[in-house]
């Protein structure tokens, strides 16, 4: 196949570096950074940066950049787009983006399929990407009336890239459930080590403290975005977090040792059954 | 040196473990669970059953059972510990208990060293304990007026576990200090998996669900005792981390995109800064 990939950071270089082990696909690629476009070119990763006419005749394009850098590309890409190529996204959030991209398809005739490929790194540079980052992960895919064709294009890519499974969803599920299983990890990292013990932390730490820690690196201004774009699912479990927080905190202050057990070990089952 | 370890669960196990790789030293347990002394026996992790004598002539008497049970098990035995033999402990709290065992110590003459090996697994049993379990990790001890040849030999096998690091403190600054870098993940954990959304992250969820998710697997009996016995400090570090949630929250909620960025920004430099 002939795959544009437009933006090489951890998302976009790791598809193509994962698509570039069977040396099977022509890969072209777009990046605001020219010297990256370099690094893959001469690391073998793409054949060349891409030209309009790439984005015309590419069987697939993966955009992979920020939400708002997606949707500006399509608004302006519109007309570029070949009427068999398939765009898909990258982009964590989907309410927001996937409708306001699906008017552009329908309106230019290009197939469209929004997409999550849930995996991540707290480094999100070309140089940190990785083709076995996708190794195991899930590829999320909004249903809908595309092509089951396309559909069966980009899972059958998927699992070249070793995901390790495709699950379909819509728009609004998929978001309530990533403000949950990724927004909401964000959030505590950081409000964690907003404490003023962070800094003294050394030699009191270990697995605990890196593992909620871990990504407080995070990417503000990537982050910033797609909390916003997300805004009332990820403040709901923010707010039904502080909630569980506080039954705890109240159990401990008022050393009511029978409440605090029952609520640990609650937390415990679920943990178990559901992993 | 002759050394005698009270409870084989994964801390004590893991000392046992660790101590028995060189061969070098005689060691003895005490385990409420008579399976798990013959396990320890017929591996070659222990040479026998502790008694009373052993208590009397051991160099060393590690006590790894709960932070009741530790409390308990010195009293009914203050009488039997040598003049000679350094008891310490493995108690994740430390304001409570020290100066409950040093007092026992003083009126019984024997030595006590309080100390916390700050490693851990989400599995609490003599099977998940590893002789590497301390690699890299810090071994705490309380600084007091214990003979400094007493100090030196614990810290001499603390290097023999493979422990990264010995860290002299107080009791109250443990205290604050393990609050936050152990304690409050724990919480935060278990009141993270409470979500209704929870049970069905399965396909949703990667790497930061994984990694805060990790410690609800708790132990509910031990926990509880361990967070009772820091009601003040982890009370403390609870409200720091809500408060510090809530100004993430608000401006998620308030759509101020300046703030947010700030507030990631701020939380990013400190976990760049300090690991």
């Amino acid at each position: 196949m002939k795959i544009t990939i437009v933006g090489l950071g951890l998302i976009g270089g790791s598809i193509a570096k994962a698509l570039a082990v069977s040396k099977k696909h022509e890969i072209y690629a777009l990046d605001v950074n020219e010297d990256v476009l370099l690094d893959a070119m001469s690391s073998g990763v793409i054949r060349n940066k891409a030209a309009f006419e790439d984005l015309t005749d590419s069987d697939v394009v993966y955009l992979c950049m920020y939400p708002e850098g997606i949707l500006d590309f399509v608004r302006a890409n519109a007309s570029h787009f070949g009427k068999n190529t398939i765009v898909t996204d990258v982009c964590g959030i989907k309410t927001q983006v996937y409708s306001k991209i699906k008017a552009v398809s329908e309106e230019n005739g290009f197939i469209y399929i929004g997409a999550h490929p849930m995996a991540g790194k707290e480094v999100n540079t070309f140089a940190a990407s990785d083709a076995a980052l996708y190794f195991g992960a899930s590829y999320i895919l909004i249903k809908d009336n595309a092509p089951k064709e396309a559909f069966e294009k980009l899972e059958s890519l998927a699992k070249e890239m070793q995901f390790g499974r495709i699950v379909y969803t819509t728009p609004e599920e998929h978001d309530k459930m990533i403000a949950f299983t990724s927004q909401l990890p964000h959030v505590l990292a950081c409000a964690y080590v907003m404490s003023p013990e962070c800094p003294k932390h050394v030699g009191f730490s270990a697995g605990s403290y890196r593992d909620v820690s871990r990504v407080a690196k995070i990417n503000e201004v990537l982050w910033t975005d797609l909390f916003l774009s997300n805004r009332e699912s990820l403040v709901d479990e923010i707010d039904i977090l502080i909630d569980n927080i506080t039954k705890i905190r109240n159990a401990v202050d008022s050393a009511d040792a029978d409440e605090l057990k029952a609520l640990l070990a609650k937390s415990r089952e679920v943990k178990e059954i559901y992993g």
